[in-house]
């Protein structure tokens, strides 16, 4: 099981629509880093929309993702956070204060282009 | 295992990253269908792009899935089909001769907007 990544011009998007398990979500950190690498992607657009619950090793390994995109030079949105998720992230102490959030996959496209000054 | 269907703007995006069993492919059509009724999607991109390999009957459910798209006023693009799946599309008489294609996602959006005249 892999998590599709669509590349849109300089983009980068993601869309998780099932609960993630441990493995799926080492294999699309490691994904996404190397397509990040391939495609010199300037920005990502992770959409949680679909993901209900989260548990911390899940919030873990976005937050990792968000950090890790960000050293490589790609700046990540994360979009359709539903409340169950951001009450568990702040509950785990997982702040992710840094971190451009959006409502949808379109709105989180233009605060990229707005992040990255375009 | 679903698809991913991603909305942007008034366009669906799907890109299929693995081999399709018919039951996957059986659930993608009816979970595009209701995404456009849902969305009023005005056009779709399908990305082939990492499919290797297809089979009669998947060629027919994307070939179906064009045609009720068509019917449901939602134009499709198809992108990404690999020299193989092209073969094979072919050798099985399925021509998708009305159907727009391109290389690329980034290529079959523009064609989209093309097609649709915006």
């Amino acid at each position: 099981m892999r998590i599709p990544i669509l590349k849109l011009k300089q983009y980068l998007l993601v869309t998780i629509q099932w609960e993630l398990d441990d493995q799926t979500a080492m294999q699309f950190q490691e994904d996404i880093l190397k397509r990040i690498h391939e495609t010199e992607a300037k920005g990502i657009v992770i959409d949680l929309t679909s993901v209900d619950i989260i548990d911390s090793y899940i919030a873990k390994v976005i937050g990792d993702v968000v950090s890790m995109s960000n050293l490589m030079g790609a700046k990540v949105v994360l979009t359709g956070i539903q409340p169950a998720v951001a009450i568990t992230l702040i509950d785990l102490g997982i702040h992710l204060d840094d971190v451009p959030t959006a409502l949808d996959l379109e709105k989180g496209l233009e605060k990229l282009q707005q992040e990255l000054g375009e």
